[in-house]
């Protein structure tokens, strides 16, 4: 027999309050709303991205990896403001009382992601839903006042970095939906790296430092690197070289077995949530040197050029296409 | 031919971003966070309360009013709190591209209801879902430090105070359903005025600064009168005269069509977004008369008493039994 929670208050003392006991301005998740205080000097950061069964990660995926996920997308938001993670609201649209192994591993995902970004759980809602389960997630970070990095503010002339490697998660999710998806030639360990990619985004906050110093204007790149880097540049263009293009081995692996799906997952596939960021050329090589000392990689892709558009260029000087250009969230369509 | 919104762009940007336009912290909802000041001497209050089709509201119910509702209810929180709003977050789950007379009239209802309450859209996500439409909202507010008033703070001896009208809303919930409930007897402008209260729940932001001057603590009724009031009584009692908890005129019509809805409502019913508070003894009298200068009717219901249950009583002194004790929202049961 399953066991399943037995009510909403068992549900929010047993599992929910246990991350919300370090910060005091939770009040155990028994008040109606959670006191922030912000430090003088700073500002607040708000973001607000919610993650839904069967739109953003699979029914079926660990509770952990779906709690992991659910605070990350929000967290990497942060990360390309600038912003220091403070607290965050979490609202969960439930079909049916969870199970109790459920949301005991849900709850562990959500406590090992707070420590690993180091924000706590200030408060939120529970609900019965008639659809899918849904985690809605406000995450609460501050920045130093006047520091926030902007995404319209990048200019001509300004080096465009981007962090990591791109392109994994896209392969990451073909692969969670059929571990056999690009066949026997793909070595089992990449397959295994690139679900985890798509599974367990890693924010990258500790670049905030860097970017606060040295960048112009940052971004996260969830919907796509194109799409993104397409906001971005906003008025600008820029000519990238895709072989310089950050790859994963794993990615380098499937470019081998499937050219097409490989430059589709790094020029337009969702859900890697690295970091674009746009750098005065006077700061170039100390944003980079400074990222460096993170333990984040980030490469130089180009400089923004304005009154140009966004070319890829391939291996013989020919404009690279990518099928698709990014996720529209209206049309659902990857 | 039903006209749709094409694109999440044309969404955002034609409907969306002319509600955030005043906060400029929202970045015409083109970044992906919002920036918020919180001004010197003051601290921020959080709440998240989303609202679900066909669980909090009608599919069918007018856009303005899911809209208003949406917002309603987290500014009934922040009211509670002693806070003044400042901005919210918004998440839309769609389950397809909103037909373009529905949006238009879904930002009108918020853009009445940010005036009403005094508050700006600072940011937000929109999605597809396979589910039903959802709209997550959380609502951002200030104190000044020291001033917020929290929930389980009630002592022994303090006077319980109720806002407005108890009821309403269940009873304009039953009738939203079936606008023929309750028979002929009841009087159409009754019907007219307890389904508004359903579909328009009014924040009691007025009675801010009287629940900061004088309230020991405060919540929001939004799972049922004697729910709300066990949370306020903490360990302590209390004994509620029936007959002198405030109901409106259009209640006390459905009380002589049928007796049993109309204490069910009163005493178990959810959705009025009413105020429960308790303030000290010595500033019962000012805090009474404070209130009635908001133009907000606040009711002094009964004294707090050290361990003992809370007991209704009826006109002939006996206990008034109310069928259901409130809404859990794991069960979903009303």
């Amino acid at each position: 027999v399953t066991k399943r929670v037995e009510s909403e208050g068992d549900l929010i003392e047993t599992y929910l309050v246990p991350l919300a006991k370090a910060f005091s301005g939770a009040f155990d998740l028994q008040d109606d709303a959670a006191l922030l205080t912000v430090p003088a000097g700073h500002d607040l950061v708000v973001t607000s991205d919610p993650v839904v069964s069967g739109v953003h990660f699979f029914a079926d995926d660990r509770p952990e990896d779906i709690a992991w996920k659910a605070l990350a997308v929000n967290m990497s938001d942060l990360a390309a403001k600038g912003a220091k993670p403070l607290a965050y609201m979490l609202t969960l649209a439930l079909p049916e009382a969870p199970e109790v192994d459920w949301i005991k591993s849900f709850a562990a995902g959500l406590e090992e992601a707070q420590q690993a970004f180091g924000c706590h759980l200030a408060g939120g809602d529970t609900d019965r839903t008639p659809g899918p389960l849904a985690i809605g997630i406000t995450a609460m970070g501050i920045v130093k006042t006047g520091t926030f990095v902007k995404r319209r503010s990048a200019e001509a002339g300004d080096h465009v970095f981007v962090t990591g490697t791109l392109g994994d998660a896209a392969l990451g999710l073909a692969l969670r939906r059929d571990r056999s998806h690009f066949g026997p030639r793909l070595a089992d360990d990449a397959r295994d790296f690139l679900i985890r990619r798509y599974l367990r985004p890693e924010p990258r906050l500790a670049l905030r430092h860097s970017l606060q110093r040295y960048a112009s204007a940052a971004l996260d790149i969830s919907d796509g690197f194109l799409k993104d880097l397409r906001r971005l540049a906003g008025t600008n263009g820029i000519e990238v070289v895709f072989a310089e293009l950050p790859a994963s081995n794993a990615a380098q692996n499937v470019m081998d077995v499937n050219q097409a799906a490989a430059i589709d997952a790094i020029l337009g596939g969702g859900g890697d949530y690295e970091l674009l960021a746009a750098v005065p050329e006077r700061s170039a090589e100390a944003f980079a040197s400074d990222a460096a000392r993170t333990g984040i990689e980030v490469k130089d892709i180009g400089v923004l050029r304005p009154h140009t558009g966004i070319m890829v260029v391939g291996d013989t000087g020919t404009a690279v296409e990518a099928k698709r250009s990014g996720y529209d969230h209206l049309e659902g369509q990857r």
